[in-house]
C-alpha cells in the first residue's frame, strides 16, 4: 500500500510537470503571436487552453482519488495538497498565457505593442518561459537549490515590469492611452505568471524540506 | 466520530464565514480610502491584511488536521477540500483590498482617481463588498439559490469594468496616461475580488449540492 501510494504520487509529478511543459509552450507562442502580430499562433494558444484546463481537472482528480484511497497523513497528505495547489497555479499560468494570445487576437492586423516597449515583452517572455521551464525541472528533480534560484528571474521580470511603467508614464510617451492600457495589463500578466511560477517552486521545495511556504501576497503591485 | 467531523466541518465553515466578512471590510475601507484620499483609512487596509493571511493558514491547518484524523471520503473529502479552496481565495481577496488601500497611499494626498470615475468605482466597490457579504451569508446558509444570485453582482462588476475602458480610451480622457494606468489596474482588482467571491459561492453550492464547479477561466479579461 505505501508503496503503491509512493508510485501514484510520482505520476501525479510528472503530470505536474507536464502541465509546467505545457504552461511553457503556451506562454512562449503567446508572447511570439504578440510581438509578431501572428494571429494563427494567438488562435492555436487560445484553442489549446482547454488541455491544461483538462489536466489540472485530471490531476485534482487523481489527488483526490489518492486521498480517499490512501488516507495518507503527515508529510505525505502535505504533499497531495502541495500537488492540489501547485496543479491550480498551472492552470491560472496557461490563463495568463491565453489572455495575452487574446490581446495579440484583438488588436490584430495591429501590433498590440508599440516598437519602443515590444524589446521589453521580449525579455520578459523568455524570463517568465524559462521560469516555467525550470519549474518543471524542480518538480521532476525535487532540487531545492534550483528551486531558489528562480527568485533571480522573478525578481528580472519585477524589475522589468516597473521599467516599463516608467517607459509608459514618461512624458515622451507617444502612443495615448489605449496603447497604454494594453501594456500596463500585458504586463500584469507576466509578472503574474512569473509569481505564480516561483509559487508552485516553493510548493515543490517545501514537498522536498517539509518546510511550509510562507503566505500572503507575493506579487509587488 | 462522524459526528465530531461534522462539528469540526462547522466550525471551519464559521471561519471561513468570518474571512469573507473581513474580505468585505478590507474592501469597503479601502474603497472609501481610495476615494476620499484617505491615508489613515488606507494605512489601516494594509496593516489588517496579515489578519486575513493568518485565519487562511489557521483554515488550511484545521482542514490538514481534519483529513489526518479523520481521513473522510467522497463529498465529505471534497467539503473539506473545498474549504481549502475558497480559504484561499479569500485571502486574494484580501490582497486585492490591499492593492487598493497601496493604490490611495501611493498617491495621497492627491486622490488616485480622476473626478469622473470616481462614482464608478464607487459603484464597483459597493457591488464587490456587497458579493462579498452574500458569500458570506451563502458559506453559512449553504443556499443554492442565494449562490446563483451573486452572478448578477458578478455581471454588473464586469459590465461597468467594460465601461471604465472605453472612459478612459475615449477621445476627451484629459488626465493622461498615468491616471489611466492607475484606472487600469484599480479597475482588474476590482474585478478579479468579484471573480472570487464568486468562485467561493460556487464551490459552496458544489458542497450543498454535489455538482462540481466549472474549470477554467472564469474572468474576463
Amino acid at each position: 500500500m505505501r508503496e503503491a501510494y509512493h508510485v501514484e504520487l510520482e505520476e501525479l509529478a510528472g503530470k505536474l510537470a507536464d502541465m509546467s511543459a505545457q504552461a511553457a509552450t503556451a506562454m512562449e507562442r503567446a508572447t511570439k503571436a504578440l510581438l509578431e502580430a501572428d494571429l494563427a499562433l494567438a488562435e492555436q494558444v487560445i484553442g489549446d487552453d482547454s488541455k491544461i484546463d483538462d489536466a489540472r481537472a485530471q490531476c485534482e482528480e487523481e489527488a483526490y482519488a489518492l486521498l480517499a484511497l490512501q488516507a495518507p497523513v503527515a508529510t505525505d497528505l502535505r504533499t497531495v495538497l502541495a500537488v492540489i495547489h501547485a496543479a491550480e497555479s498551472l492552470e491560472r499560468m496557461g490563463d495568463l498565457a491565453l489572455h495575452v494570445a487574446k490581446a495579440a487576437r484583438r488588436r490584430h492586423p495591429a501590433n498590440a505593442l508599440p516598437e519602443p516597449v515590444q524589446p521589453y515583452f521580449a525579455e520578459m517572455g523568455e524570463a517568465v518561459v524559462r521560469l516555467a521551464r525550470r519549474t518543471q525541472e524542480v518538480i521532476k528533480s525535487k532540487d531545492v537549490e534550483a528551486a531558489r534560484s528562480l527568485e533571480a528571474d522573478d525578481d528580472q521580470v519585477d524589475e522589468i515590469h516597473r521599467h516599463l511603467f516608467s517607459v509608459i508614464m514618461a512624458k515622451d510617451w507617444e502612443f495615448g492611452v489605449p496603447a497604454a492600457v494594453d501594456v500596463t495589463l500585458l504586463g500584469r500578466f507576466y509578472e503574474r505568471y512569473a509569481d505564480h511560477a516561483v509559487s508552485v517552486a516553493k510548493r515543490m521545495v517545501f514537498v522536498a524540506t517539509g518546510k511550509m511556504p510562507g503566505y500572503g501576497s507575493d506579487e509587488d503591485i
